[in-house]
């Protein structure tokens, strides 16, 4: 089976080399020579600051969140994405609500966030789907207005900038996943860029105890990467720019072969692409499990990414959003990574098409 | 200047073998391959069963507690030990509750602990500081007469068996930190040896976003062991028996060349021994800064583990304790690893001896 994703692996001698170093260093852990390297490579890459680096992409939703202060009350957020940014949210005591999502872009709706903030909001977490850019301006709009914290989880966002500069630097934090099936990768890993340098200090103590000169001054975890994977993480970006170029290119033959059969979110016109997914809009979900098994059938796997609608779980909300359930039944996610050829995509692109007879 | 302690690392072709079946799997994280036969090999080579390989050893203590519903409310703790005890339960809306610990054996004392048990109180979470173990049995006792779960943070305790089986047995779980520092490690990592395997099944799927079968059914977190690391520990597995004699060599030849100058703690007699730490007890503050002054001046790191007493940090808890902090002023703990040489604790002998002239 052609799998969804794929984790890219980088050439073994590149890893081996970042590998000798923390032999000679002696060093597997505690912001080590490789993180430090890794985290300015980023910044540099991505053109941001205040970047931290931790053990994954969840653990940074949780300090981003505790190094703002965002402690117990709601947070407005979206019921279309993985959970892990609702349940990152509720293991830290903050409750997530679900306000409804754009039906074209399939992000969070700012108009439908501004109807459910209350008194016991405290923070807006809207997630940059699949790479695509919620409406930034408007909940920079809304979160000053009704004063409350903004993190944007851009697990999916690496490398996409917004109208010429990093998506990253939106936000009072933006999060982002290097999990190894994301398309820049350090087998686990994740990171939080902060706008303030202040929130940087506190959340560098927290993912450290707490510590700070040898002593904790506040109450901390362990979230630290390891140099393991800041060795991953260092010789995956080397080729980060091939990743997307490659996964960009898969992305437009599915636009260009499947763009009048099936509806495909629409992505935000001044950002630059990344090809970190490729989702399509089924007619239903009956059409959607036709497709899926069809697919199956030839030998590739899709997966409903994000089906189901978080609030339809019962577990984080009670709240119903009615496009976001309408999408969720919807969406499919064909495969796209490193490697998949191009008469592949063929392939997969007329299995969908004969799964849809009457366009 | 020779460090208190050193990684461990294996031979670095035993670690290529793990990292070839990486590149071969495929897999980097996700409940792979290699943390599935890690977690096996460790629990044959411990004697214990219910284990779960996680990030590290605080998002063990995390996990734990999460797992066996303690929510909120206050648990009984050391002070004698390091902050990530505390920490770990704060972060998690436990509130950490000091008790006294036993002037000899510098673990959590039952009789104290037993009096500061109040209708708050959730949970007893004593520390097997050093690897020497707590008074199991009397702990065992007022947490069925309390109805209170109990949590050993048994970060120090890799490979003890206390009357002839693993220390880890005891609780409804045991937390283990393998962090780079610790005798057995793989860079970044920890488990929980849970005594129910019900418990075992709640906190698989609260490490994975709380996902069962395809869907989230409880608030989970990533508290995954990665491939990477999970890795390295099968490569320093394979030497953990000759790390533990070697480092118990070492305790021994302080044990024998110190013994009638200083103070050390009480081991049980009832346990076998690992050889984590070469704690001694100073006199007093003074004569344990002048002890580090003149190692340090020789050439040697030695740190002061557990110093100060967490009590005393008015971060945590408000409550003192006489002998926690009595202890935690005197406590020096010399350099221990695998590579110091018998002429080098020699060495270390003799300027403890000089800088304690009127034995």
């Amino acid at each position: 089976m052609i799998p969804v994703t794929r984790p890219f692996l980088p050439p073994r001698d590149r890893l081996e080399y970042y590998l000798d170093r923390v032999y000679a260093s002696r060093q597997l852990t505690n912001n080590g020579p490789l993180v430090q390297e890794l985290t300015s490579r980023l910044e540099e890459h991505l053109g941001v600051e205040n970047m931290l680096l931790v053990g994954n992409g969840t653990l940074a939703i949780q300090i981003a969140a505790k190094a703002l202060g965002i402690n117990g009350g709601t947070a407005v957020t979206t019921p279309f994405t993985f959970p892990a940014t609702s349940s990152a949210l509720a293991w830290q005591g903050v409750e997530p609500r679900y306000a409804d999502i754009d039906s074209a872009t399939l992000n969070l709706d700012p108009a439908s966030a501004a109807q459910i903030v209350d008194a016991s909001t405290n923070a807006l977490v809207p997630v940059h789907t699949y790479g695509n850019p919620c409406a930034v301006e408007a909940f920079e709009d809304l979160a000053r207005k009704r004063n409350l914290k903004l993190i944007y989880d851009a697990s999916h966002a690496f490398g996409v900038d917004y109208k010429g500069r990093s998506l990253l630097r939106w936000g009072h934090a933006a999060t982002i996943s290097f999990h190894a099936t994301k398309l820049f990768h350090s087998g686990e890993g994740g990171a939080v860029v902060f706008r303030d340098s202040s929130d940087l200090e506190v959340a560098h103590r927290m993912i450290n105890f707490g510590f700070r000169d040898g002593m904790p001054v506040e109450v901390g975890i362990n979230a630290k990467m390891s140099e393991l994977h800041a060795a991953m993480g260092l010789a995956v970006l080397e080729s980060v720019d091939e990743i997307i170029e490659q996964r960009c290119a898969v992305r437009n033959q599915y636009r260009r072969e499947l763009g009048d059969w099936v509806e495909m979110p629409e992505f935000s016109a001044d950002a630059s692409l990344n090809g970190a997914y490729a989702p399509i809009l089924c007619r239903d979900m009956a059409h959607r499990n036709r497709v899926r098994e069809q697919l199956a059938r030839g030998g590739y796997d899709s997966r409903g990414y994000f089906y189901p609608a978080l609030g339809t779980l019962g577990l984080y909300s009670r709240q119903f959003t009615d496009a976001g359930r309408q999408q969720a039944d919807r969406v499919l996610c064909l495969p796209i990574f490193v490697g998949l050829t191009s008469p592949q995509i063929h392939d997969i692109c007329n299995i969908v098409k004969s799964a849809t007879p009457d366009k």
